[in-house]
């Protein structure tokens, strides 16, 4: 999916919003454990009731990695039902390796041959530019590229004061040069709203996926305030465990639906 | 496996190598890809034929990933394969996420009870401490931390000279406080092996992990030089492509374990 077809989805369903699917049997409700493939099941449920609300849907791979073959078949179902559904993919990986294993990792996750093939997939920035450029150039799809992340971790590197500018000003910086607004995209936390004007100055017009919304505390609000870009939004607001796991009993797919219709109306007033 | 067997295993075959399960059915012979499973067929040939001359075996996972479903079983079968070897077993994965998230990761990947259980897994240090530690705790199972990597992007952030120190030195004096010589090695590139003297500095008697030699360039004498300990080696140096390689025609295990004895030997000098 290209930037003009995104955009259009969010100007038409009035929302930025990603759903994380992020599949733990322990939080599912016993009629869904009950099928034959639980995770899948789940994700199908959740998909169904919040696709009038969200544009995005992002599995972390650890969440079916974590169950082995079977997670990943779960995985394979998943996004091949999100296929059918006019809607951005991502593979929420943060993979990243050397030049020639990056381009096998782009041909797992966004080859349109492979078994996956998402429309986007975030890598970790760690080794630089020839970790990252094999994911680029592929027709309609993106790398999203971690820079400042929400969690307490983030301040051990990524905000550390001995590097003058920050080392995620730095990964802004560097990479903006490796792709454009058309394929690549940042990863930015709620957590750390506050930090979203300077981001701006350096990225002003890519699209940023932050997650952090709910669960972990940070605020739709203040994200907008400071990323949101006139028109088109420039924003991808992620909620994973906020919207899966709104209700742990047999409603949890309407649970999930009040919850993305929730905020796709927050995020609709500044649409 | 813990520290004191690893280094028994190094004793016993007075070698460190690391041979990395890198598969790639365009550089296999016609006669592995008439198989059913060829990646399976593939490696469990170069796994006999190099294991009298290798301590450890290290598959990267985008070269099973970008195969899909059918790689991903490919790469349980190696994994039990090693199981009976009694060798040291490295997932070359490169996660890391936030704190619940690499919890996932970790039981993918080195849990007894996982479909994939091997004895260390390697990790990104962008996102900090919560993204790591997840990984330790676990008895005998290792986090293997990058650290300065042998591809050129290693200089774009990790040896940027806007940091001081420098970020790789940076990770190396935080992340050595998250765990212990027995629980966590580095990644440190075989194309940086000057470096390895001030890396010494920093991480005495952690053991490192040694991409680079082989394919990509770097001198297994000057890593000696650099970063050999006394008695234990503390170090694991990898080659991939240039024993799995080694001939592209029938003769590719025995070509393979000649290549392979050729550096236990240069090894076996040192220990």
């Amino acid at each position: 999916m290209n930037r003009k077809e995104l955009v259009n989805q969010i100007k038409e369903k009035k929302s930025f919003l990603c759903v994380g699917l992020d599949p733990d049997l322990a939080k599912m409700p016993e009629c869904v454990k009950a099928e034959t493939d639980p995770i899948f099941a789940f994700n199908r449920q959740i998909i169904d009731a919040t696709l009038p609300y969200a544009v995005a849907y992002k599995p972390n791979t650890a969440f079916y990695e974590a169950y082995g073959i079977q997670g990943m078949l779960s995985l394979q179902k998943t996004i091949q039902y999100l296929h059918h559904k006019n809607v951005f993919t991502i593979a929420d990986a943060k993979r990243g390796d050397i030049g020639n294993t990056s381009a096998r990792y782009a041909q797992a996750f966004l080859s349109p041959e492979g078994d996956f093939n998402f429309d986007a997939i975030t890598v970790a920035p760690y080794m630089g530019s020839d970790s990252v450029s094999p994911f680029l150039g592929i027709p309609d799809k993106w790398v999203i590229l971690l820079a400042l992340t929400s969690n307490p971790g983030s301040t051990d590197f990524q905000t550390w004061e001995n590097a003058s500018p920050r080392l995620y000003q730095r990964v802004l910086e560097v990479s903006k040069q490796w792709g454009n607004e058309e394929n690549m995209m940042y990863v930015v936390g709620a957590t750390k709203a506050e930090m979203l004007k300077d981001i701006r100055r350096i990225v002003p017009k890519h699209f940023l996926l932050v997650p952090g919304v709910g669960a972990q505390g940070g605020s739709l609000e203040e994200v907008c305030l400071n990323g949101f870009i006139e028109g088109e939004a420039g924003l991808l607001i992620n909620a994973s465990r906020s919207i899966l796991y709104a209700s742990k009993g047999e409603d949890f797919a309407e649970a999930a639906a009040a919850e993305a219709r929730r905020m796709q109306q927050q995020m609709a007033a500044y649409l």
